[in-house]
């Protein structure tokens, strides 16, 4: 029953919410550095209401997933244009980066001074730059979390710069943003959203409030998900993703994840895959292997009476089993075209660098039961 | 489906949780400003964890319920020491303190400059002092809200300092805290938890964020309120009211409230009675009333059918009907010894003057209807 929890010290949700960006960007100042990816959404209706604000601001583009060099690059911009504040407006990619660069802009040095196990892992000794979020995709949920996911290229490692000082002041949650994002993202997007919502709930450090989050993310992701990947134009149904993508950040940052994610990151950092494709790919067996081994070792009724919750909500049947569930999930991924392992260019040779790497991750630390190699194998090869 | 959502950056809940201080105070400095009551609960272990955190702090006793001479003489002290952070130990009156507290050591001036209505209303322009509330009674929630609650006494009135500047950088929620709160505290705050969650599920302004708090919180405070009064040392039912007051907190900070705290802002600043006295009055009567006026306007059945929902969970009954909710209500009421308005030392001829004011407060506009003056009249002569 005890619990810590952290959070933006704001949030925004809704249609058109993006234009309270206008009030809100008063009190941080007039010059702003905008942190954006390459990709759609449309930026111009964004940029009529950065010029309504009558802010100055500069741009910088994010082309791919955040690496020390982007990083770097950003802050030098930030610092030699005395920018007051940060906007990211983007997928993941794009809001970690700001995270980073807004507390950069506030601290000493660069990027390696900071992260940990790559670098010197010094702590921020001073709050970001006022930061404001605003999720382009409905996934990460990035926009409420302390964390952000950075690549080291030439270690084929992905590495979290972690600190309370990373959450955004203002996250704008904004569903309409979502309607242009193509069918593939969506996917891959939802899949991690909802991983988002089912992880905590089974993780190490559930606790009443996350299970708030999850038990409203749970049945409402799995029902709309299909539906907004069907038919990108469905508002109802890209609300609801945007919900349970919010809903996911906010269980994540507060009771940490499983070994979907536990694997994800050190993939991510070997292999150019999409994030929530690795997650999907995963998690129906991760739920497999997890339920198996917490029924034969130990006293463990509690958190596998979770799983038997997981199985109902999801798949919107009372008596549902959790086989019933670990199928339903094979059955999603399916139908919303997300490759299996062995399509996302992994080979079985890569497996034991792959449950070396994962078994330390920070994720992992959060699943319900301490998994051995050979069960860590078993989810590989079920997924494979 | 829209919403706006703002909390403390960091809250703690638990069993024990106010040993977490050792580590929380050492990134806001060494000189802390300390506002207590002149109350239970024994502070010895409290200010053992100060000391073991090395902290050096000046003392500063709230003894009523903060008056724009407390504040000032506070402010004044915690400049004069230099103190770099505040932590505020205590019920809603010391927590609301805290909140002004902090925010003026980082602001030029006196209250006065700040408060609207009886004051110049100046915005604050500097974010507080840190500050770390540690509520010792289960009621206000006010460790995780935006105002702070201040008597003007020669005007005969209460109001609210309002700014997202005074959340709580921290809030630790410690049920230990309350174990040796007395009956009728216990009643009063209970009453006034309980209120925070129903008021804010039915408000014009509730939203799926707040529902999420709403629908844990009422079915909770409506089992335990009673076991919390009946045996003040039910450590499952102490836990289960700190929760619940820590949600109702969330709740009225992002969706107001209604005609209950209405009228007993405005009762409170006229009288010297506890406020979830007050609340604990009025309560069934605004729930009879606000139905019998949604019923006979409009359109209004969303609305209703959150009044049916709120009857099946506090009464426990599937099928219970709204009227056994307002009879369930005014037993619980009876049952922990919640006197009537005319118990108060509220006379009918106040009615006027109360009506009048209750109007146009904050309150009241979260209220699912504008209620005519003959209704709000009706509500004061059904819990009188």
């Amino acid at each position: 029953m005890k619990f810590n929890f952290t959070t933006a010290n704001r949030i925004i949700f809704g249609e058109g919410t993006i234009s309270s960006l206008k009030e809100i960007v008063e009190c941080y100042g007039k010059k702003v550095l905008i942190i954006k990816g390459k990709e759609k959404p449309d930026p111009a209706y964004f940029f009529s209401i950065c010029k309504e604000s009558n802010l100055e601001w500069v741009e910088f583009i994010v082309f791919n997933e955040p690496n020390i060099e982007t990083i770097n690059r950003a802050v030098e911009v930030g610092r030699k244009e005395n920018c007051e504040f940060v906007i990211g407006f983007g997928g993941g990619s794009v809001i970690d980066t700001g995270k980073a660069v807004a507390a950069l802009l506030n601290n000493e040095g660069s990027l390696l001074d900071y992260l940990e196990v790559v670098g010197k892992g010094n702590p921020l000794k001073n709050r970001s730059k006022p930061y404001i979020a605003i999720p382009t995709t409905a996934g990460t949920g990035s926009e409420v979390t302390t964390n952000a996911v950075i690549a080291v290229e030439e270690k084929k490692v992905k590495v979290s710069m972690r600190n309370a000082f990373l959450l955004p002041d203002v996250a704008i949650v904004d569903p309409e943003l979502t309607y242009e994002v193509p069918k593939n993202i969506t996917a891959s997007t939802g899949m991690d959203a909802l991983t988002q919502v089912l992880e905590p709930y089974v993780s190490r450090n559930h606790n009443q409030m996350v299970d708030l989050f999850c038990r409203e993310g749970i049945p409402i992701g799995s029902s709309y998900l299909l539906r907004a990947w069907k038919d990108g134009s469905d508002s109802e149904a890209r609300r609801k993703m945007a919900w349970v993508s919010l809903l996911g950040g906010l269980a994540l940052a507060n009771a940490k994840l499983g070994a979907v994610h536990g694997f994800a990151g050190p993939i991510g950092g070997m292999f150019h895959v999409p994030h929530g494709s690795v997650c999907a790919a995963l998690l129906p067996s991760v739920f497999f292997v997890n339920v198996k081994a917490l029924s034969n070792r130990g006293n463990n009724m509690e958190i596998i009476s979770r799983y038997s919750d997981i199985a109902k909500w999801i798949t919107g049947n009372e008596d549902a089993n959790i086989s019933e569930g670990v199928e339903w999930l094979k059955d999603l991924a399916k139908k919303i075209n997300i490759p299996r392992l062995s399509e996302l260019g992994i080979k079985k040779t890569d497996f034991p660098a792959i449950i070396e790497k994962s078994k330390n991750s920070s994720s992992m630390k959060g699943n319900p039961i301490l998994l051995t190699d050979n069960e860590l194998e078993e989810i590989l090869e079920l997924s494979y």
